[in-house]
């Protein structure tokens, strides 16, 4: 397969093609990726994540400038939560990829969640499949917006950045318990403006009795000024210092292990949605069986119950 | 079954109890669900649904009390995302259920997104089958934020009001798409703020080229000022005209069916999550499969292919 070939000389066009061969579920898109899975597993997965306005673009841009200093290749992948209430991030994402275009040690796709529904978590996961079987050293995933989808992406990556700034103010009391929960790193952006010395001693207050996973690490609260790359480097270092840790400690190995068995079951969800609830549309049967449900003669529940049974092996 | 009574003469504290006995699943309460489906098919169900900040909880407190000068009873089911960024709304919640306390033809739900991790469309159509049972003839939905999964909610409804607020201005601009997707009807909201002519003529103008469903009716901007419940009665008057419509036109019970045909699906769904994948954690198997991906031996979909073919009975 040229294509293949291609794509493990490097060739940004090649990723770019195997990239929508596999969104667009393409025939013999899973064997391609279960080809490509043999040359995974070592790309970096850094989720950045924080509510919307905290600078999030900025500091991956950033962060991509300065691992391209210590010689990473850097693949990013945008949720673009193309929801109603957001519009997306679609023109920041242009801006991001003029920046580093012509840099084949940059690539940056934006992942539409709209039509995803549900099948977003697993698309991510094949983008960064495919980053790592092309030789990035570091997949930055960035989640715009929030909800329990965005979530599970944030929960893929080995480590995760929360970014505020300081006019979150208020909300940050309500938000601190839930940001605390995913964060490996607090950043506190825009920290050369007004309250930012609050927030952050309370922060650091914060963190003082906080543990993650039963493990010793203290979650660091780092001032950024992403406009002018001001402690990016202090923010890498404590990348690289979580990423030590969690390696040292065995924590990396067991979540790499827990996503692992999410990536089954995502394929395995995929394959019932696929196979057995498609098969159902447009079934005769079930319009006789909807038309009882709603004329009140039966319940979706214990109709889901008999098809289930038919379905399954486990009796 | 002494609390089934209760519930049918239409006691408040039998409903709580039955609401609470379904969320935390316990034993029997899918055989519960279906003895209810039988009464249920009565209750509208409407969607109150926008950016944070444009006065849903106010909204929804007006139309509540318009609706029981009408003499109908309502049930409201507020889907509070206590996600890591916006915190809830625990806060007005507990406000509102105080305004009403005392009130047997109104109760007050909220549901928690956390932990719920997919399941939550499927714990509002549960609450949405009990209001309906109980004898609530209007259902009000309100979401509380974005995603994916706050989007099939409110396309579980029969009717979406989606409510903007004049300050809302350049967002507008990139929601205005996708908001007009969901919505039936446009809310101004704080129409007494400056700016609001501007954006209800350019919402107006934006609808006259917008048609839904390939169905004759045509979006109506409608300025609202909750605060002071001005224009609440032309809103329900919409309200009740779209109803109207599509109840003579058919879309109304076309949007039911699909509705039903979800919740079988969701039932499907719930039921391979639990029998099969719960089946599989903590599995030695799994662990050795894991094992062997982590090493690169093999992958996550090939592996997927394999567990799905051992359960389906389709080959």
């Amino acid at each position: 397969m040229d294509i293949l070939n291609r794509f493990y000389n490097n060739e940004i066009r090649a990723l770019s093609r195997i990239i929508s061969y596999v969104e667009n579920r393409s025939d013999g898109y899973r064997d391609l990726l279960a080809k490509l899975y043999k040359s995974v597993g070592k790309s970096l997965r850094i989720g950045i994540t924080g509510p919307p306005g905290a600078g999030k673009s900025t500091l991956v841009n950033c962060l991509i400038t300065e691992f391209l200093k210590l010689d990473k290749k850097v693949g990013v992948i945008a949720v673009d939560p193309t929801s109603p209430f957001t519009g997306g991030a679609l023109l920041g994402d242009r801006v991001r990829i003029n920046e580093f275009s012509g840099d084949n040690n940059v690539y940056f796709r934006s992942m539409a969640t709209r039509g995803a529904s549900g099948g977003l978590t697993t698309a991510t996961n094949n983008v960064t499949v495919i980053y790592d079987a092309f030789g990035f050293d570091i997949t930055l995933i960035e989640t715009v917006g929030v909800g329990q989808v965005e979530l599970d992406i944030i929960d893929n990556c080995d480590i995760v950045v929360v970014t505020i700034v300081p006019e979150s103010g208020d909300a940050v009391q309500t938000m601190k318990a839930g940001l605390m929960e995913i964060a490996n790193i607090f950043c506190v952006n825009k920290a050369d403006r007004p309250g930012s010395g609050r927030i952050i001693s309370e922060l650091r207050q914060t963190m003082e009795h906080r543990k993650k996973d039963d493990d010793d690490w203290r979650i660091p609260v780092i001032p950024t000024e992403a406009v002018s790359a001001k402690n990016i480097d202090k923010l890498i270092a404590k990348i690289l210092a979580y990423v030590d840790f969690v390696k040292t400690n065995g924590m990396f190995e067991i979540h790499r292990r827990k996503q692992i068995q999410k990536q089954i079951m995502n394929v395995l969800l995929y394959r019932f949605q696929r196979d057995f609830l498609e098969s159902l549309r447009g079934n005769l049967q079930l319009e006789n069986i909807i038309n009882d449900i709603y004329n009140g003669k039966t319940n979706p529940y214990s109709v889901g119950d008999q098809l289930y049974n038919q379905f399954s092996k486990a009796d």
